[in-house]
């Protein structure tokens, strides 16, 4: 399967590495909107190209995996690739999804591609873990909680203050609000109750830094309804610290079981990510494979990881599947 | 959706409770091989029927919901019903589950009904959650624990000693081995390090308590590769304090992303449940609902978890499900 990437940024960095980990999957090419001599990927023998030329390579592509922002890049690209191309995208602004998929939609039903939207860990594994437990425990209550991990909206907010050079800010789940969900206490949480978050400035010289974390911690929808606290650190102990991209968290449904609904059952999933970008390119090339199959198969149009077989992800057979892992 | 329930055990009892929890099913009849005068069930409305007129209600019946036992009556019943009903079971013998899919496969393509095999929590849910993982992650380790939950093949086999009256059975994860794996040490644990087993056991009067004790902590297979702990308890608080069937437990995989393999991902998948028939029971209602879909869609065979595009167990539109849950 030859896959290709538009865009090279953590996450095409990512795909590349994980296509390296799949022997069924190959790098056709990367393509990018910078000048292609300047972009130096790691893949021997797969090539640098420019977006402009994408269509001189439709015969070619089995898979196109968008690796663009969701602000700006997704609701454009994916739309108008999956014209020519199967496509997956990482698509994450939860609110605008119904829309982004009748985009792709409409498109990919006219072109017989198939395009898999929002594909990653949220949206993506703890959606399916919220859809399979919500099916399982029809009377219950849904709780996630992300962390500890790097938010970079929220690094990004902070970074746009005046006086400040760089900054990271950490989400991180409360300890005890966890606990309470797994305990099957059933709690009703406040955003104050569930998340806290750290933050790591880099200022100017001479900034004032108590207006600085002040502005940090009233910023409305950021950081006003939550406990943060404000770390001012140096940029070599910025560099020495806070370079990785972990991230992660635990999707919960506490649900009740028997006629009478008098037992309790609790459903988990839970990720710990030394790289956020990195496992979300993961399970991009894991869904490139199932939209290559559905292809072969003649399915068209958009598709969520709420319609994908699970089997499609693997390189493995079905006979081995059920033999091994079931 | 029409469902009717074979063998009126924990199992079928926890079928019913979960036809109760999901508006979109109803329960049509309690099918035994029993007298059906002698059982006594929760819902009004719902018949006893016996087994030998079950071909009767071929025309009325949506989903047949098998809830035998795998050592003698899933290999005979899921591949003889599946000529006249889409079914469901929960086949658990993991290594004979390639025969038992070829033996309902085979029937169901002649009958054109769906037969969905191996469904529950492991296999089932479990399954599932390694299945993803692997196909995320093919560089890493998987590990499953079982428990604290109580083993009902290991109470049996202490039942069988001279002199046991009762006898209940934990199985207990090693919580430093659950500890290592989930950060990330990908250690190589031994049978006896993983789990731990707990025996409660009610012996009769004047009965050789040393030699019951001996007997077990020395049963091969069974107990002989673990710490095992005895503990006599009376009859009193046998009924007391052991008559729950919690159960529950956690499927680990620990992988590498990046293109030198540096960074670690873990992915974790945690039961815990007050009742494990019930819970059981709760996933073989949402296939049965996917079994109907498939069914009414013109397809047919042998299916297990794999093969289920996650969306058909939920009752709500796809458009909502995106919508909410994405």
């Amino acid at each position: 399967m030859k896959i290709a990437i538009l865009g090279y940024g953590n996450l095409g960095r990512g795909v590349e590495a994980a296509i390296k980990q799949n022997p069924d999957t190959e790098l056709f090419a990367v393509f990018t909107r910078r000048n292609p001599d300047t972009v130096k990927i790691h893949t021997e023998n797969a090539k640098v190209l420019h977006i402009d030329n994408i269509l001189d390579y439709k015969t070619q592509i089995d898979v196109l995996i968008i690796c663009g922002g969701s602000a700006t890049d997704l609701p454009v690209q994916t739309p108008e690739y999956v014209k020519y191309f199967n496509v997956i995208d990482s698509f994450d602004t939860h609110a605008k999804i119904p829309e982004h998929f009748e985009n792709v939609d409409k498109n990919a039903q006219q072109s017989g591609k198939i395009g898999i939207i929002s594909v990653g860990w949220d949206p993506g594994m703890f959606s399916l873990s919220r859809l399979y437990a919500n099916a399982i425990l029809p009377d219950g209550q849904d709780y996630t909680f992300w962390g500890k991990g790097v938010s970079q909206g929220h690094s990004d907010a902070i970074r746009r203050i005046e006086g400040v050079i760089d900054a990271r800010q950490y989400t991180i789940p409360v300890p005890s609000a966890i606990e309470s969900v797994k305990n099957g206490e059933s709690p009703s949480l406040t955003t104050r109750q569930k998340h806290t978050r750290e933050c790591f400035v880099v200022a100017s010289d001479g900034a004032d830094k108590a207006r600085i974390e002040k502005e940090i911690v009233t910023m409305p929808n950021y950081f006003a309804d939550y406990d943060t606290t404000v770390h001012f650190i140096t940029m070599e102990e910025m560099k020495r610290d806070h370079q990785g991209l972990p991230h992660g968290g635990t999707v919960i449904r506490s649900g009740k079981t028997g006629f009478d609904n008098q037992n309790s059952a609790i459903i988990e999933y839970n990720l710990k990510l030394d790289s956020n970008p990195e496992f979300t390119s993961s399970v991009l090339v894991a869904y490139a494979r199932a939209a290559y199959r559905l292809c072969l198969k003649g399915e068209k149009g958009c598709k969520t990881v709420f319609d994908i077989p699970p089997a499609l992800l693997s390189a493995d057979t079905p006979e081995n599947l059920r033999k091994k892992l079931l």
